[in-house]
């Protein structure tokens, strides 16, 4: 590995607490990665991306951005990267997903927020994560309370700017969120220097929806038995992709599934054939919180499907390309975004359609829905995810949980209790 | 008191539960209000409008709803009652104050989420508010995550309807917001059966802001030195408005005026003169929380206004009575209602502006914050307090409480300290 502390210094890291959280991903990565049986031999490339995420990456970004390029970071799978990458910057995804900076970020927040927004807050106060640093301005929006007044205070340490997204589908909360979409291309425009043509758009457009088509590609593999990847490696690639340099990580991911089609062929896969299968829901799991997948893929089952913003969310919707001028185009993105399953709306039908659509689809024998602690939105719409799934007879597991590890074994009992019940 | 058992049976309340209820609520009473020295005469009829909370008041609306007519509940102040009156119904605010059905709602919501949403849950759940069994219909609204998300289960057991608030207030918000409370007009007219005239619809916001006259006499009135009145006694009044019949109300509350003018007059007040003064802020105290209130009040302090929903932002503005068609008064209700300063928004700088006014043109020597716990939007929100405060120079005690009395002895001492730190 390439020594560089200078670029981190550079960056303003504090170098000691950056040290800290390096010392613990590559153990934590080789446990619940490098650990696992039949892996598919293109995670190598995956593998390589995770043993740089502070350092090639990071590199790359400060090459776009010495070459007069712009770094925007986001907090949502709501913000339309298209319109990022059609004025020239790269868009990063800044969901963070470890317990860093607490105390710093306990001086500003109430204890009681969702470790979430509680992570995110102490990576910028504590000035340990180097995609934040990189960053010239972040964008936020409005889906959840937290999230929203959080970047109210986040904004006295790098420039926010905030997308009302609206919390109902209707024609009107259409209306409202495709003048935010417009307003944003504008801005971004503004912040860049760079003009957004119906050409640009179209490409970023195209390139995105290259991405989202790899990666249900991916997903669509999963519906064989045995299916040939686990849940683990495919939440690494989706967290990947909040990041990653967009064509090449969609090569690679048509790579893999070039693998994966063989092993299909072959009834090859990461279990035994008959192994449980289930769904994953709920609230987006964010580097490096792999925590409950590991925990229900030791348990001897396997996710055949992520229901949440790090998985499905993030790319079962595509963007229609055909758009005539730049106004058609952005109408398209801000229609494709809308279509996201967030708790944060109400109601959230789409999601309780989509998890009974899954479960038959991929034949899957139950649901668990994963909640982060202090999350309104999820923990709430969990009531109305057990009416819909009992109504369809699919078991479900509800479960709250947080950044630490105290939890593990706790998770572990009622994951085998349920799987136990599924009597597979 | 009249024998209301049969009422109560009759509107299927839970008696028992109920009976809990209503063996704490006097003696709560009379230690909280009634131990109170120099209390105003008037306030004899707000007394008696408590002594028959689930008495008189619930009689008056059920021979409302034999008459046929409508009543209609409320979680928030957004709600436009104008609507509600100019229909012919009756508007009941349901924002509910007491820790009772929580085994109950914990069966549908999560723990940790504000006491509040959990206290309606109770209360319809546990079917022990005879408010909440005799609305026909409730009124949601999209303002914080907890409510919104609550509301969708609630529908499973009384008719919600919900208006979406929007979560910033620039020209596109209030479009949004107009045709919200434009809809919701419609929406009242089909659930009374009762078309609303320019006439009716006028009449309705003159009495609405008759009544927000009337409040905003009596606190002015808070101005003086000793103050004439206790913030307890007029919190209880501000939780009354928010049920009793608006014109009787209003004549009582003008009467009280008179009775504190001559006190004025003749600098008589609830403390001696010079006692610390002090401006309460934050989430909604909803009958029957005092516990702050009281705390503050048997310390030496007195508060001089409530920032809080249950307070000025009730009543501080009023709807323009000139409107020649219906078109453009709901225009002038959907405004007045949008330029409340609740924490939803982002950012909420009329809040912030708002609390610096009020304590240079009341003289007050300091604010005490105060946030329900698990409220995201007020206790993030707190920082921004603290921030603008020191800024002027505004000693400030943020607090976070719930519906418990476990914490009232931890909340004095802090309170103590505070007054101490004031040195008055
Ligand atoms: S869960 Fe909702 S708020 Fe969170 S990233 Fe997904 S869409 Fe955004
Ligand atoms: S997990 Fe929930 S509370 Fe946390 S940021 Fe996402 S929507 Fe907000
Ligand atoms: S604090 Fe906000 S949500 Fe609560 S009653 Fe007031 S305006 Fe409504
Ligand atoms: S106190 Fe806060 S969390 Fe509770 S209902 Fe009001 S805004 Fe929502």
């Amino acid at each position: 590995m390439a020594d560089y502390r200078k670029m981190w210094e550079s960056l303003g890291l504090n170098l000691e607490a950056h040290d800290q959280l390096m010392d613990i991903l590559p153990p934590t990565y080789g446990t619940v990665f490098l650990n696992q049986e039949n892996r598919p031999e293109a995670m190598e490339y995956f593998d390589f991306v995770f043993s740089e995420v502070h350092g090639q990456r990071i590199q790359e970004l400060l090459d776009h951005k010495a070459a007069d390029g712009k770094v925007i970071g986001a907090f949502c799978v709501y913000v339309p990267e298209e319109i990022i990458r059609a004025a020239g910057g790269i868009c990063i995804g800044l969901c963070s997903g470890a317990d860093i900076g607490t105390a710093q970020a306990e001086k500003v927040l109430p204890r009681n927020i969702c470790p979430l927004i509680k992570s995110f807050m102490g990576f910028k106060l504590g000035k340990v994560c180097p995609y934040f640093e990189s960053c010239d301005m972040v964008v936020g929006e409005t889906t959840c309370d937290g999230k929203k007044k959080a970047f109210e205070i986040l904004n006295d340490y790098v420039p926010v700017h905030v997308l009302e997204t609206p919390h109902m589908k209707r024609e009107k909360d259409k209306a409202l969120w495709r003048s935010e979409v417009r307003d944003f291309l504008t801005e971004v425009e503004g912040y860049t220097g760079n003009k957004i043509t119906l050409d640009s758009l179209r490409q970023a457009i195209k390139e995105s929806n290259d991405k989202r088509r790899a990666l249900l590609r991916l997903n669509e593999l999963r519906r064989y038995d045995p299916a040939p990847i686990s849940s683990k490696d495919c939440l690494l690639i989706e967290q990947i992709a909040m990041y990653d340099d967009v064509s090449r990580f969609t090569a690679q991911v048509n790579a893999l599934c070039d693998e994966l089609e063989k092993r299909v062929q072959e009834s090859r896969g990461v279990t035994e054939p008959g192994a449980p299968r289930l769904i994953l829901s709920g609230t987006p799991m964010a580097l490096p919180n792999w925590k409950v997948p590991h925990v229900i893929e030791t348990s001897g089952a396997v996710i055949v499907a992520e229901e949440m913003c790090t998985g499905l969310r993030y790319f079962e919707n595509l963007v229609p390309e055909e758009g005539e001028n730049i106004e058609q185009l952005v109408e398209a993105i801000a229609d494709r975004y809308l279509d996201i399953n967030c708790a944060c709306f109400t109601p959230n039908e789409g999601r309780m359609k989509k998890l009974v659509t899954l479960a038959e689809e991929l034949k899957a024998d139950g649901v668990i829905n994963c909640t982060l602690a202090f999350c309104d939105p999820y923990l709430v719409e969990a009531n109305r995810v057990e009416k819909v799934l009992k109504g369809h007879h699919i078991p479900l597991l509800n479960l709250e949980t947080d950044y630490g590890q105290e939890d593990s074994g706790q998770i572990k009992t009622r994951v085998e209790a349920f799987l136990e019940m599924l009597d597979k």
